[in-house]
């Protein structure tokens, strides 16, 4: 059974780039991705509700309920760019759910004749990072050359777990449709979720688009994160410290 | 694979508005679902056999045998109003199953051409309740409106892990097809069948429906899960006193 | 995906039972079924490949491998009467598997008209049995009177967890579809391959088809079994007593 | 939902034989076959992108990205005769999978009418092996006569667990389609990646294609095995020494 797609519009958009920000590792690609559509004004076409989702409703502050879904976002003329975001609090809940839903969503992408993929996913490393790098995964070569010159590093065969669930099956799907497609990860803890990893994938984003926005809302939660773990390190030094005076 | 479905009858009915009340916390929405059916003399006109229920058979007192269904009911003219049931002793077994069944559930109900959908349920405390509340999710504000005046309540973002199976995937599935839907939620301990609970739900729908029925077998039964509330408390307390004795 | 099908030949049969003795508690199904169809000289005709049943293939003595597999029988004319057997070493694994298997195999057996549906198998009691009763679920009233004089009994909501699995699931179809089906259970500890209370099983069913049969393989195991269980019951007794000595 | 395939080339076959090698314990198939296929030249025609694979990519040392999949290779004219190879890191990771995965795979199969299948494996045996057998099981006897010339051995009802995944489904599948299939077992202790049981397997495909190939690698490696071995030995005979010491 495929999924249930209600469309709030169908766009006419031009050869448009697919940009994926579902959750997942430290929320990075979603939270970077979310920002990035609602900075350059992107709009809901298309809600997908599915059997690969968990089957329940969520009330908001009204008590309206909204049912799990992937949505399809779109904006026009970016610098002569459509875009299209695929947004969501939810992946498919089984392996051969992420399969198929990013499959039907590819297909309904390519009646829009994408012209690029790019999906955003964070980079667990399990340690607090100080400046998060961007990694990248890519379809074809030539894409390697290109985000090298956005700051975008690429570590041979990095991860070495390969890249799970909507990221890396969207650029799988894509590399086989010979559409040019990339995995930007920005490096996090894994622990919260980090605005400063998804900062810095944003900034790799808006060189790619040749645009400017306004980060200062990332930026401000940036920084109580790099509180946070200057104070988490002066405990722990301070800790560490006692040991010494303790055990000596 | 679809569902086997077997008809009884096909109803002609006019804008019905559709009632499930499936089994769940404290099996609040199946027994009020169940008692307000019967009340009313609804008719069984279909039953549903499908992959997402245990397969197996059950005897009855006569060794003769149903296999796990869910059915529709139907009854007309309650005030000039025709509705369906939801009835049964099972949801799907699995999360997809939920998904399907109830898609498929609708997608019949969209041919009678549904005018509304409420859903029964229970809203699980996990302590004794005294007075249960009515608590209700709507698919749009304007029924917030409406059922407030029946006693309903609402509270924010409530329930925060969002309204799970049948009774919330239908709601979502009405919101999706323009239909206005509303979950009510009976208060509940979860912990028995709750008729108490129960019959708060059923004068909520008798003042949307606009009908008197006789609630006296429910309120027999609420009736003695107070005096079984009243021993525990008693017991409850009477062991306290003991405790502080043995402490002090 | 539907299963595999691959006929041996396509029967014409007139109206035919039938007969389900696939695997389950004691194996008392399986060993009066099996039985029975080897006794009427039943052929093969049909085998079933299916994705619910395990990925593999068992050698035999000659190192031919056979893939796991439900198999139809055919035989005419016993007393005028056409059946068809439901035989195999597998259920689906999955309950949704169960279902679509049972829904595929009745599609079969609905093409050729059958008249009746019995499926067989056993009763699990947990404790060893003298003489093993055979109890009964039906799909009509009318089949309770009739089974009542081969000797079959019936207790009322019996047994209480539902009769699971193919012999369950196709009775249940069965009635949907409005065919006398029945279910026959033979009592038994469930312990090992119960041949004694297949034996009771058999009898049943040449009581219903007005055959003899010779039964003394059945006999024989059955007196092993007899003879097993006496000295389980002595060996216990004896243990007994000295236990008694022991703590006296 | 089928799987995904995209064709490199549609090559023209004269009645293949199917050599599945995909992997499995210790290896061994995946290593003997890929081995032939580099051997004799075999290039990639088909890939096979499934909701039963993992859903993820993984980067090569260029940071280019490959999603899990199958793929089927095909060399013409060995000996007068063409082969498809079956060739991936992966097997379907649920029996639904395997099992509707074998088919897919069969049925592209059938279209280029092949003329034969043989399946590669390993046979674990939990201990270390010094001179691996070849064991076989069959879809028909006539390849046991045959087989029996190149060395490879039947023992009766071996496996008694049966053949699981693609190796046995696959000989399964060809025997109901009346394809002469074999599947042919290296031993080995199923601890490490075994080339020497892979170049047990080689040489007797190397005689049933009446081909010589240069099996150096393979032996380079099997000696490594053969050396770490003597070690392990080494090593338990003499701590089995000090042991008899230690309780002497």
């Amino acid at each position: 059974m495929e999924s249930l797609k209600k469309y709030d519009s169908k766009p006419d958009l031009n050869k448009p780039l697919l940009i994926e920000c579902l959750p997942g590792i430290g929320n990075v690609g979603k939270t970077a991705g979310d920002f990035l559509a609602e900075a350059v004004g992107a709009v809901k076409f298309l809600s997908i509700y599915s059997k690969h989702f968990l089957p329940q409703v969520i009330p908001d502050k009204d008590s309206v309920i909204e049912m799990a879904s992937n949505e399809l976002w779109f904006v026009k003329n970016v610098k002569k760019r459509d875009i299209i975001f695929l947004r969501g609090n939810y992946q498919g809940s089984t392996q051969e759910g992420q399969f198929e839903l990013c499959r039907e969503i590819l297909d309904i992408c390519l009646e829009y004749d994408i012209s690029g993929i790019i999906t955003l996913g964070g980079y667990g490393t399990g340690t607090m990072v100080d400046k998060p790098r961007v990694l990248g995964a890519v379809s074809e070569l030539s894409l390697k050359e290109e985000y090298t010159k956005f700051g975008v590093q690429f570590v041979p065969e990095d991860p070495q777990a390969g890249i799970i669930g909507a990221s890396g099956v969207l650029i799988g799907m894509g590399k086989i449709y010979g559409i040019p497609s990339i995995c930007l990860m920005g490096e996090t803890s894994g622990y919260f979720i980090d605005h400063k990893s998804a900062m810095a994938l944003v900034k790799v984003l808006c060189k790619k688009l040749k645009i400017k926005i306004d980060v200062q809302a990332l930026k401000e939660k940036s920084e109580q994160i790099d509180e946070f773990t200057a104070k988490v390190k002066e405990f722990e030094d301070r800790n560490e410290h006692e040991d010494l005076g303790y055990y000596g």
